[in-house]
């Protein structure tokens, strides 16, 4: 296959037209009104009138004005306040963000986004004008509307066998097909096998799936992958990229972790954290950071999902992703036709928050600030990561070779595995989450993150554990310890 | 048919089984997680530890409290202060609406919404414990999942012919069809025409649409309808749930406008506005609300879309539904699936906001807070509809006959009819529409509501005029002005 860089709309078109779905083609938007109420537009030098679009008058609107206080850093007690009312701040003030509003999201917060993934590098190789940003109601309800878009009765898409299994809903209830792809699950290489992955490839009319058709796109959580927490290695994000062009797939790169990141556990400080030590911005995004799909994008073929749920709060409900015109164009009509745009206010409030921790209102502070934030969450992070695996370390189950675990370099997970006896591992996945239950510890249970519990069969025997919910760092000692006593207890019988 | 009242939930089940659609039926839902976080469970004596679900620690959200200035009333200037906090309402707190939250929405407000809907006698008359409340996203959102539960190939949906359009889209984006039914334009026997709908059902398999299935549902803007801003009578209300028991179909009433009610147009009186003149709110619910359809509802078939969008803010994104509690799991399950829970701070404000406005925390209390807020805005209303009308009244194009209009008793619209020469009517609309925006006005071009615009060839010829967005009434009558010029231009020509 000759590897083409989009030029114009017309080649993105063509290249992606077969990947959109037999549904959305099919697909009606009945709209009535015009985009662009022209309320503030003079005409002949008069005001025009507006007696168009169903609004009602911002004065009936109950909420006058809005004051906001911002913690400065998380956990911390102090804050900044700030004030949002109809008219201020000037460029998202409430007067928009309580009345309809165009389906893709307020362009202001879009602004904002563009530049900081710019910054971030997070942004594709081909034509400035030929990709772009949505905004919509979090990462679930992105993909959701995301397969919708894209995929049918034709189409199979890889996932890893081990996966945030909503997601599966979301492509088996659109007609598609789902195939697992085999994870390593150690230190050594984290993530998709890649042989496996290109021998199936290569050799797909004679593979297990010969039935199906060649898959359409790869869904892939790259970075402290949910459930397993492991990451990527740029080397393997590159061979899969190359994957892509070579069997014509595309990537949706699902990213809520990929800003906790942290440098590798380190046995002999458990307790370093870089970011304690003062670690700059540009070192985080230069060094700390993965390299995204997105960023080596060529062709238009990866789409990136993010969402404000893990940075923010998931009670925003927002999210944004960064597509190719193309992908923009069909994803946002299904926009228009289901939820419109995502929640105003929520909108207001994440623009309002992350423009009020900065300086100034200068982009390149605005930037800034929303990185000081993010890093010293990942720094949170990396202590609670830290306290979890060192407790791990040293429990009696870890030492008497009961489970092992994966060490976490990104995100909120850790997955340990428990070395049962025979065959009936759900049998004992389940026993032994009772006895965890009455000594007060819940966890996960590995085997229904499976996509498929049979291909999955030797991986099924893992409990997935988060640092992310607990009150403090001795609420995750004593979590373990409770599971390192259940689990005495357990192989005890 | 006989009529049954559904007594058991299997009831429910046998009867409108057959309403839910080869989608939904095949519809998945993979999820991993318990749907009850324990952590703020004893176990044993001890505290629960938590190590499950993906949630970050409340500490790691930016937002340590907000303040909110209320207006006491709409329009006015004086506000009210209201502080929510991490742990402020306590029934509603930020620890909780920043967080990942059940699907159908936050609890305290749909008890407040339960509790309001009973003291308007909007519930329907079958056991209590048969149907159910659901929060979602703005009634485009509710109606666009409803649609996606309920609607198939096979499905046949009865519209007005005049009809908030895009859910002609939600409707046929799932294979379903639509035909409309013929409405009166004026005010002797305002909206469906009863007639035509009872001929039509009874002569089905004789009738222009013998090829396709008897319709399942009809989909109804019962008061202050848009785009014709007529309210259907009670009467014709009893009649065409009567038409429903007989025909065995479901009504999906879509109520937006419902509390935006105001007694006829007074000529004698133009600018009497009971609302001035102090009514109470009993009086409000028993002489001025309209009975809904679902207040009339014994069997489990009317299915009931409010929005807080006009009556609060349509950047809230937030609206909720009343139906029974078989179509409740269904819709539940697909909400679950696609964009899961509505904005949780959009639930909190909503909830905060009208607790706020109130004197005591006490249920009756908030109830006619909310009542009041709700009764000056139609007062509001009530005075711009007013003034709209008799601007029109007095109009040149009025005294020349160049149009004539429909009193609305509710909302947000009026509809001008043009008395246009010649049958090229769209291309005359088109043309006068451009003298209009030259003159600095614009409004609604009708036939773009026409559902088929064939069988609405004889009312194609109006502009829906809202009188909701503009900045005062003295802009009303401006504009009415600004429209009567226009016409007087055109037909000058
Ligand atoms: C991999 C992955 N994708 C998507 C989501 C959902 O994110 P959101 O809260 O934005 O819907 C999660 C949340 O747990 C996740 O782990
Ligand atoms: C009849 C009707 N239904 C639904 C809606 C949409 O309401 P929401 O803002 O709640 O999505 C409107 C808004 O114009 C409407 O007129």
């Amino acid at each position: 296959m000759t590897v083409q860089i989009p030029q114009t709309y017309d080649d993105l078109q063509q290249k992606y037209q077969s990947f959109i779905s037999r549904r959305d083609n099919d697909r009606h938007l009945n709209i009535f009104w015009e985009t662009n109420p022209s309320k503030f537009n003079e005409n002949n030098g008069q005001k025009f009138i507006e007696l168009s679009g169903g609004m009602p008058h911002e004065s009936f609107f109950p909420i006058d004005s809005m004051n906001l206080n911002i913690l400065k850093e998380p956990v911390s007690q102090d804050t900044i306040s700030v004030d949002i009312t109809k008219e201020k701040p000037d460029k998202l003030p409430l007067l928009r963000t309580l009345q309809y509003a165009l389906s893709e999201g307020f362009q202001p917060l879009i602004d904002f986004i563009m530049n900081f993934i710019t910054k971030l590098n997070n942004i594709p190789l081909y034509d400035k004008s030929l990709w772009k940003i949505i905004i919509a109601g979090g990462s679930c309800d992105s993909l959701y509307k995301f397969f919708e878009t894209c995929t049918d009765e034709s189409t199979t898409v890889m996932v890893e066998e081990l996966t945030f299994v909503p997601v599966i809903s979301n492509i088996i209830n659109t007609g598609a097909k789902v195939i697992p792809l085999r994870l390593n699950l150690d230190n050594s290489d984290e993530g998709i096998d890649l042989n496996y992955m290109e021998s199936l490839l290569t050799n797909w009319s004679k593979g297990p799936y010969k039935h199906l058709n060649k898959p359409k796109f790869l869904y892939t959580i790259p970075t402290g992958q949910n459930p397993t927490g492991l990451t990527q290695s740029i080397e393997k994000r590159q061979k899969i990229y190359q994957l892509a062009q070579k069997f014509d797939f595309v990537i949706l790169e699902d990213d809520p972790y990929g800003y906790l990141k942290f440098p590798k556990f380190n046995h002999k400080d458990p307790n370093s954290n870089i970011y304690k030590d003062g670690i700059t911005s540009q070192e985080y995004i230069e060094k700390v950071l993965m390299k995204s799909y997105i960023s080596m994008d060529t062709d238009g073929r990866v789409v990136r999902f993010e969402t404000f749920s893990k940075i923010f709060a998931p009670g925003m409900r927002l999210s944004f992703i960064i597509m190719n015109k193309f992908f923009y164009d069909k994803f946002l009509k299904f926009q228009e036709i289901s939820t419109r745009q995502p929640s105003g206010i929520g909108q207001q409030i994440v623009y309002s928050t992350i423009h009020s921790m900065a300086h100034s209102s200068n982009d390149n502070d605005v930037i800034e600030a929303w990185l000081q934030w993010i890093m010293k969450l990942a720094g949170n992070y990396t202590e609670r990561r830290n306290v979890m695996l060192e407790s791990l370390y040293k429990t009696q189950s870890y030492k008497q070779n009961l489970l092992d675990f994966v060490e976490p370099s990104a995100g909120m997970f850790v997955i340990i595995k428990i070395h049962f006896k025979g065959d009936n591992i759900i049998e004992q996945m389940n026993d032994l989450a009772k006895i965890m239950d009455n000594n007060g510890v819940r966890a996960i249970l590995g085997y229904k993150m499976a996509v498929d519990q049979n291909f999955s069969h030797d991986n099924l025997n893992y409990f997935r554990l988060t640092y992310a919910y607990a009150d403090n760092t001795a609420q995750i000692k004593e979590a373990i310890d409770r599971i390192d006593k259940s689990l005495v207890q357990y192989f005890a019988k």
